[in-house]
Formats: structure tokens, sequence, C-alpha cells
């Protein structure tokens, strides 16, 4: 049995990590059935037996796995009869490096566009450890973080160029199919689209076209979730 | 019989195109021996039979092709008895993604320490078309491009993230063994090491361990070339 601690706003079915929409894809592309735990940002002592604070965190048959990579692997690793992740030993060494870009420069690039939008969807016990969590690491608050992202767009659309050019040779950075490292990156553009209406993405990009295409995968698991509309 | 056309400086044993480096190391990958003939970038007719006026341009028994991802893709094709560049299909698609950052983020970040560096090397009957067309493509002069490079050091480095994260992980960015996607990146460090002496990383950091590695590969290949110590 498979459960997952999953991310949750005020709103219980507003599941919003980017870490965790990885897994729950990685999950749907095995075909494994999961059952997920809406879970809020304060409630650290209900996964304290993942050793750590934070989400995702898979249970399987009662072995408690943290870190969306390490979730991944386990997956792969354990349930190696059913559809591939990483399509063999060289997909998953040649993935690590849009895991690490995902991480080090899209999120970073997209949290200055949606930090407000965050604070709004989160659940009322969480605001406070969110607002003081967040303005000590950017030393600044969160209207501060945001203001003037209209003006940061066009900069950061532009940043976007190595996928875009890649999105736009084939449909799936994978090639004909998206395996894992679609999910990587996908995870942060449903982040967004699950707490903000802000539109980090122009409609004629094909970015935007292939993550049309990630809503529709698994019978539009990621598209029918609770969100806003692309 | 392979030729390849190949980035030469005033000394022609100079070799710094990062692209044509892509390339070098494909076929030694692939154990194909090639003949490689200097070339100046004003000297468009010589390669005219390219259809288009940069290297690398590889011959190829007579069949002409440019760009390195072009002419990566041939080499796989062609000599699919020989050691795979890609491993795959798959690893095909996921290098897309590599060529793309190099070419979009790496490489233009690396040319603002370099740009001087490149006209001092380059033949002199370069150097007036070299300037032209970088101050046209920049609207600056090389010299106010790299100005003040020591002080941009430190948030270029920062930026490398995702590869240093990837090669604290793992030997290679394919993993155990080098592929294709090593071979781009590589390139554009080999680029400047064979015309500056700038140390765009910090000894201590694993992209340089990284780097050592690739420069000893087939038996020294890139660390024997011409250019200066990292």
């Amino acid at each position: 049995m498979l459960e997952l601690y999953d991310l949750a706003g005020a709103e219980e079915d507003r599941r919003f990590s980017p870490f965790c929409w990885r897994i729950r894809l990685a999950l749907a592309h095995k075909g494994l059935p999961v059952t997920t735990i809406p879970w809020h940002c304060t409630e650290k002592e209900r996964i304290a037996r993942s050793g750590q604070g934070r989400v995702p965190v898979l249970v399987d048959d009662g072995f408690w796995i943290a870190d969306s990579w390490a979730i991944a692997n386990h997956l792969e690793d354990e349930y190696p009869e059913r559809p591939s992740l990483f399509g063999g030993p060289l997909g998953r060494a040649l993935s690590r490096f849009y895991n690490n870009w995902t991480d080090a420069v899209l999120h970073p690039g997209l949290i200055r566009f949606v930090l407000v939008d965050i604070l709004r969807h989160i659940h009322e016990k969480d605001r406070e450890y969110f607002r003081r969590s967040r303005e000590e690491r950017f030393r600044q608050t969160l209207e501060a973080v945001v203001a003037g992202r209209e003006q940061r767009l066009a900069a950061f659309r532009e940043g976007l160029a190595p996928l875009r050019l890649t999105l736009e040779a084939q449909p799936f950075l994978a090639g004909s199919a998206p395996l894992y490292a679609d999910y990587i990156v996908f995870g942060a553009f449903q982040w967004v689209r699950c707490i903000s209406d802000f539109p980090v993405l122009a409609a004629d990009d094909p970015i935007a076209s292939w993550r049309g295409r990630m809503l529709d995968l698994f019978d539009g698991l990621a598209g029918k979730a609770k969100g806003y509309p692309v």
C-alpha cells in the first residue's frame, strides 16, 4: 500500500507542491495507485518518521521515504516490472541535471512571481510560519519579493530558452513520450497553476503547448486538479 | 575518410571552437580517425559547400555537413556499430536540453569573460571581422563587454549550480562514463582554456574535477591541445 503526504492549501483538494507533483505523476506513470494524505507545512510531527520535515513523503508498505529524487529512485528500483521512469541507468544519470536545474534555476525564478499567491492559498495555521521563514530566506517582505513582477516577466521568459528550444524540436523532454525528466520540470508549472493566475508563459510559447500535453496525461490527472486555467 | 574544418587561431594548432571540440571528442568516442583542417573565421568560401559559413563542418567521404548537433547525429546514425554517443533514442532526446542550455546560458555567460582573449588569439586577418561582428551583436566594444569580469565571477559561478550539484553526485553528466552530453558542456570549458587564463572555475569546484577527467579522455586529446593550464 502506497500513501503520499501531499502539501495542501486552505482547501484540502488544492495540492500545490511542485515536488509532490513530480511524485504524483511518477506514480501514475508506473500505474501504482496511491492514497494522498493532505498535509500542511507546520504539521512536522505527522511526518517525523521520515526523519525530516518536508513533503513529499511516501509510505510504502510501512517504509517511510522523503525527498522527491529519492522517492522516484525508490519507485524505479522497487517496481522494475512497471513502466520505467528513467528508461535505464543512462536516462537516470541524465535526468539529474534536469532535477538540479529545476531546483536551482526554475523554482527560484518562478517563486518571485507567486510568493504572495502561495500565502493567499495556504492554510491559516501555516501563514505565520510561511511568512516568517520565507522573509528570513529572502531578507524582504513577501510583497517586496513579488513587487514589479510584470516588469520581470520578459527576462524570465527569455531565460527559459533552453527549455523552449528543446520543446520546439520534440514533444517531450524525453522525446516522443514523457519520462521523469518531464515530470520534474512540469511540477514547477503545475505548482504555479495551482495557486496563481499569473501568466508565467505566453499562450503561444512551445513550453505552454508541452504543459498542455502534460496536463492531459493519465486521464487529466494534473489538468483536473484544483487550480487556475492556463 | 573524415575531414573536419576546425577553427584555428593565429597559431594553427590553437583550436578553440567549443562546437568543434564537441565533434573532436565525439569522433574520438566513436574511434573514428579524422583529419582536422585549420580554418579561420573569414574563410567562408572554403566551407561554402556546407551551405553556410561556420564550423564545425565535417566532410564524410565527400558528404558535407555543418552544425555540431547535426554532425553528432550523423555520426551516431552512420556509424551505429561504434560506441554510441547518446546511448539510444532516449539519451539522444535528453541530450538536447544540454545542448540548448550550453548554447543559451553557458556560452553567453562565458563569453563575457573571454571576448578580448579571443581577439588576442585569432588570426590577424580575422580581427577586424571579429571585432565588428561581435560589437554589433553586443552593442558595446569588446573591452566594455569584458570590463569588470572579476566582479561578475562569483555570480557566474553560482549560476553553474545545476552542473555542480550534478557532478557532485556522479563522475560524468551521463553517469559513470561520458557521453555526448558531457562533450557538449565540456566544449565550453575547453574553449575558454584554449584562449584564456581567466579562472572561470575555482580549483576546488566539482566542475573543475570533472573538467580534469574530460581533459584526460582519449589519451589526453583535449588536455594536450594548445591552451592554458587549468
